[in-house]
């Protein structure tokens, strides 16, 4: 197991500028005064493709060589991942396979394919999904990218605190959310090299909280198939993302389903931006726990804008 | 008639600077593949109160001496100028009564009084509303401010221009939504003092094309209830904002209901800001008139977000 160090950071931040977006920062006077913090919103909603990802996609695909670049990439995903792995590997014009299950919303599968990738259906099954990646990787020789258990894809993600810090100078926190655990890694791996002394919150849905439980237990917990609206923050912790949630994480606090909705649509009323579920989960979390962010001046990682506009949580009940 | 000059815009943008926000321009490469133009989004829906109105409602009442303001201001309105008039009420400390029919959404009534102003109620009809009104006035002493059709609005809704000139060097033209024609008469005092080169577009919904034909005729002509999903359009033009529509507006684009929330429907998914619909319909008007737009530099006034999360018009069909 390679574990990244800032190094990688330094050259992931040189190879994907020209591919990706200096995202803005915000500020809302709203929620300063709601929470008692001074809060600072990383808009990775605004990033390429729409998510964070495309950071830790640009990474890996502008790092290959043009040999491993000319059989392709590939990945399983039905998330950000695959949409920003067909957005970088289409910025660089070489083929980009993505597994889903044929179950996937049919808007993913049209992201996927409008930056140029090729979407291949498996059964909603771990087991299917193994299988029919494998015969992909058999059959185009093509280079796995893993959605976050990946070195390189955390050296990417990690440019974000970086260019927070540059950003925001006076951090005394951080909060992203947590799901696989490749923006915290990323977030540990920046912050505990540049800005020791700032702490690294995760916030995580109770639904799925397996991330909390492993960093009680202090040994990974994985769940089998966890239900939560924020669809970005189902899967577990690896080896690689353990490595740098257990030992720089402060702490990790979770929010309920309601607290999550309710969050997402009050920064969407009052921000008058479009985030989803997922970074909802860390601004719940703030919400949840003033005692803990008072007085602070916190950077919160909004990690994506891409949701169903016909299918909104709050339009479900 | 006093018409105001840019003299007053000057004053205005010092007047207001420490109440309102310098809002962001962004710009989105899909748009500009889509049309071919250069565009640069002014974008008022990060205004405080979440629309532009709060430059034109904060000049108003911080030009008031101190033995006018002591009796507060009043207005009629249901949209974005009463939530602004009460805003702007707000932070000088003195009272703003809003009188709205008692149809009005409660949202909106919620959201003036959440800034401090004071909802009066009256019947859905000219009649009730002017009535009503009088009364607010004789009762108060509270100073009218209109939503449009008054020097100081249109003096302060003039500075988004002004930013703007500042942000965005080499314009070609600038496109704006036109109701009661605030906002564009704002940006015609500007342009044609400090900008007289560049054209002047307005965004009009088909359905309440009022401001159109009374541009091709040569007078105003006010309809009576016009229906539109863009309804801070509905209002009709008066005197001093004809006077500034008919000497400096290139031309009016009308767009269609359905053209109106696509193209609101667009923004939201591909840009990620939350944009109201009537601040969709320059941006249709763009869409629908590539051979006007293209290979300029355009500047498109993002006029607010306040939306109505629970009832979106791609959910209504």
């Amino acid at each position: 197991m390679y574990i990244p160090t800032y190094d990688d950071v330094e050259a992931a931040a040189a190879r994907i500028a020209p591919h990706t977006h200096v995202t803005p920062v915000l500020t809302s006077s709203y929620f300063n005064t709601l929470t008692g913090a001074d809060l600072h919103w990383k808009c990775e909603n605004f990033q390429k493709a729409g998510a964070f990802k495309a950071r830790g996609a640009s990474n890996a695909v502008f790092g290959l060589s043009d040999e491993q670049a000319a059989r392709g990439v590939a990945t399983h995903s039905s998330g950000n991942h695959g949409l920003c792995l067909s957005y970088a590997a289409g910025r660089r014009g070489i083929p980009c396979t993505v597994v889903m299950p044929r179950t996937a919303p049919q808007a993913k599968k049209d992201a996927v394919r409008g930056y140029g990738g090729r979407v291949v259906e498996c059964e909603p099954s771990t087991s299917s999904r193994e299988a029919v990646f494998a015969q992909v990787v058999a059959e185009t020789g093509a280079e796995f990218v893993h959605p976050y258990n990946d070195p390189r894809v955390i050296a990417g993600q990690a440019t974000c605190s970086r260019e927070l810090l540059a950003q925001v100078p006076g951090l005394n926190a951080v909060i992203a959310p947590i799901g696989g655990g490749g923006m915290i890694s990323g977030t540990c791996l920046t912050l505990s090299n540049i800005a020791p002394g700032v702490k690294i919150y995760a916030g995580e849905p109770e639904m799925a909280d397996d991330a909390a439980r492993s960093f009680r237990a202090g040994h990974i917990i994985a769940d089998d198939a966890p239900e939560t609206v924020a669809d970005g923050l189902k899967v577990p912790l690896k080896d690689l993302t353990w490595h740098f949630v257990q030992r720089h994480v402060t702490d990790i606090l979770t929010v309920s389903e309601e607290e999550i909705v309710e969050a997402m649509k009050l920064v969407w009323k009052r921000m008058k931006i479009i985030i989803e579920p997922s970074c909802a989960v860390p601004v719940a979390a703030v919400l949840k726990n003033p005692s803990v962010f008072k007085g602070l001046k916190v950077g919160i990682i909004i990690t994506g804008g891409n949701v169903d506009l016909d299918k909104l949580p709050w339009m479900q009940g």
